[in-house]
């Protein structure tokens, strides 16, 4: 097809959207490290997963050589709600630019949870039902993740325990409403309905909490409640199998239209959107089919691949979780307030990880104000107002577009456009009036923390 | 095309795009009652309006002739970032009502300003770009209007200037900060900033301001600064010229599918939604090509077509603009507290007006609990958040689909979804708590304002 005809957002028919998730651990001569019973430190068996997360799940989870999954009926019509995602040309950033390089950008806002975290929400609802649970139970913390799993968990008549960490229980009243809306019970966490709620409470009155112990919360409810299982929204294998119905979808618009990406820049906070975009690329990277850059772009304050260790860690805070090899700042490392919450993680997927440590993905870290300035240069010529996550994607592309500038090159640039800041409007303020924070930690700093990593 | 080759979302090809806006008002044997000057009740000529509005909207205003405008290419471009909207068959939603009804929804929410305000707010832009202005003022009571035309004004290089009133302003800080982003200075009215509204702040020390007010301060700026006019987002016969694009790409749509309406339903404020809704579909009824029932849905605490008089008023409470023809409530009416901002309007779109007058359009009033129960139930089924305003077009649209469910007959129901409720979220906090008001006003209420039109 000629360039005349590709029109300025490609929506694929919904006969040519993805009818499979891609797998790209079994394209990986090297696969990701096994999850460690964090006890006996032995490689977590399925049954011992079982107890936590539904069953299919587990199987995903542990799949390493499965190409593609047929995605089920049920989650194809959820799909159909809200997808296909548009592949939108930059043309008014490319022109503000002045770059002869080709900008596109995969758009995942276009739903009420405002970002792609519905793609694997309505998969993990789907499987829970299917085996016959009343709930699930999960934590959030800027709330992306918990809407995500509400909306999903409405359509299929399925029980929705949220823990939202207390402080943004109470600075976040809309996510929390967004939530109630959908039906799910949202629980300011640390709270008296666990055991370890009660016990945070009893040593620390007053706090206003942290991932980490709403993760604990949500396991305990999980785990001591018949009939629910704990869903996770982020750097789980099985998150990002299910969030590769970005990158399918964008590789068919590209291939319908002859496009070829020569640089794929995504967000990484767990890595559920960068793992989710690159996969089928990076699939042919790995097969030796295309050679293509990928970027992960990950806030100065929270560089887990760019400045942490390749290591066993905890998943959570709180220590209950399995072990997981993975590009890490440490368990308790806590980031220095930033706006992208869902980039505040202290690892890294060990999908990501993996081939981070095998060289096939570069990463870079980019400051919050300079962050805040290219959402903003983008809102103004591309219409949409970018999630502050998204906007280290938009960062990255627009300083590769100028690259381009400057050397003459027509490179065309994807990046992936996550979500909408409609509930980071109070970030966007403090940009507005020079408050932003771009506090970055310091060596001994980050030497402190990989000092208690567990020994493995 | 057969039923079962039609998707779930019809988006259309850009090369389907609606190419011109339908001006019904060619098709009407009895044309709505011209504008008239508040000075000396005679018609506004062009050279009155041009001093306030910019010069081809004035002939757009005063056009009641033309059948098609073609939409300038820079438009077309700007409406490629967001259009087509799609036209959703709401499977999940008959599902959950059993009913036999087909229902379809036009969903213009899938853009940053939340809302099809865009559609004329670009159009406006253009149009004071094109005649060399250096801005546009305007006034924005909840937010929406004031954040399309800030979009548009940032897309043209224009400046804008939002009067916004000084309740929101406090109370709805996102909405002002996404008006920042794109470069627009909001102004808490009444202010010193102009002459009325230092009138205003010395007699009513501690306002919180009024939408007429701050149409009066905006009105004031806009002439008398020069390079600078006034823009307005709903009911002036120009604002719905620009918002026949959803009608017009509807009907491309649903005659691409060979799906046919029986009604068609749209929420009522000033009318900007409900007239572009319906604008093809209603010419070709004024044709006597086709006939279909068309249902304006209006707030209960506010219901100027069901319950108001059609007489000349004035189209702002500070009686500074023209007098217009319309259902009204009388100008200085001010609704019980709902939190459908965009539907307190006292009047009614002239156009709209005529139309009802003439028995081409049926209205119907709803109260707000009801409509938020609706818009719920909505959300949980199909995803979307939807805007209360919206809200009330799926309440109607429910209640015609269970009259189908009695009755046995499978009509094809289509309504118009405005917008998203994500700057709403107050008042779905105030639903889940019991706290919604219903407020109805009585006869006596509405005769008093009644009392007080202008002798025209």
């Amino acid at each position: 097809m000629s360039a005349s005809t590709i029109p300025y957002k490609i929506y694929l028919e919904e006969s040519e959207m993805p009818k499979y998730w891609y797998n790209v651990r079994a394209d990986m001569k090297t696969k990701p490290a096994p999850l460690l019973n964090p006890g006996t430190h032995r490689p977590m068996t399925a049954a011992e997963l079982d107890c936590v997360f539904c069953e299919e799940l587990v199987k995903q989870e542990l799949d390493n050589d499965t190409r593609e999954y047929p995605i089920p009926e049920e989650i194809l019509s959820f799909y159909r709600m809200y997808r296909p995602s548009p592949l939108v040309r930059a043309y008014c950033l490319e022109e503000k630019l002045k770059t002869p390089a080709k900008i596109y950008y995969k758009f995942e806002g276009n739903n009420t949870s405002g970002s792609h975290k519905l793609n694997s929400a309505v998969a993990q609802a789907y499987y829970a039902k299917r085996q016959g649970l009343k709930g699930v139970t999960t934590e959030t913390g800027a709330g992306q993740w918990g809407t995500a799993l509400s909306m999903a968990c409405s359509y299929f008549g399925l029980d929705c325990k949220v823990y939202m960490v207390k402080v943004s229980y109470e600075q976040k009243p809309f996510r929390r409403e967004v939530m109630k809306v959908y039906g799910a019970s949202v629980t300011p966490s640390p709270s008296d309905t666990t055991a370890v709620g009660r016990k945070i409470l009893a040593e620390h009155p007053g706090t206003t909490g942290s991932l980490g112990c709403a993760i604990s919360e949500a396991v305990e409810t999980a785990v001591s409640n018949p009939g629910y299982r704990y869903v996770l929204g982020s750097v789980l294998n099985q998150v990002l199998l299910h969030q590769s119905v970005i990158g399918v979808e964008t590789k068919i618009a590209m291939d319908k239209y002859g496009i070829q990406p020569d640089i794929i820049i995504g967000c990484a906070g767990g890595g559920s959107n960068l793992g989710g975009l690159i996969a089928p690329f990076m699939g042919e990277k790995l097969r030796g089919e295309k050679d293509y850059r990928f970027i992960a772009v990950e806030p100065a304050s929270c560089p887990s691949l760019t400045r942490g260790v390749y290591a066993y860690d905890f998943a959570d805070t709180g220590m209950v979780c399995p072990l997981a090899k993975m590009y890490t700042l440490g368990s308790d490392f806590i980031p220095a307030p930033n706006h992208a919450g869902g980039l505040r993680y202290h690892g890294m997927s060990p999908v990501l990880s993996e081939l981070y440590h095998q060289g096939m993905l570069e990463a870079i870290s980019v400051p919050q104000t300079a962050v805040f300035e290219a959402a903003e240069a983008f809102a103004r010529v591309e219409g949409i107002l970018p999630a502050p996550e998204s906007s280290h994607a938009i960062k990255a592309a627009m300083d590769e577009a100028i690259r381009c500038r400057e050397t003459g090159e027509a490179k065309t640039i994807l990046f992936g456009l996550t979500g909408t800041g409609y509930f980071d409007l109070v970030a966007y303020e403090k940009f507005h009036n020079g408050q932003m924070d771009d506090y970055v930690p310091t060596d001994e700093e980050l030497a402190k923390y990989a000092a208690k990593l567990p020994k493995v």
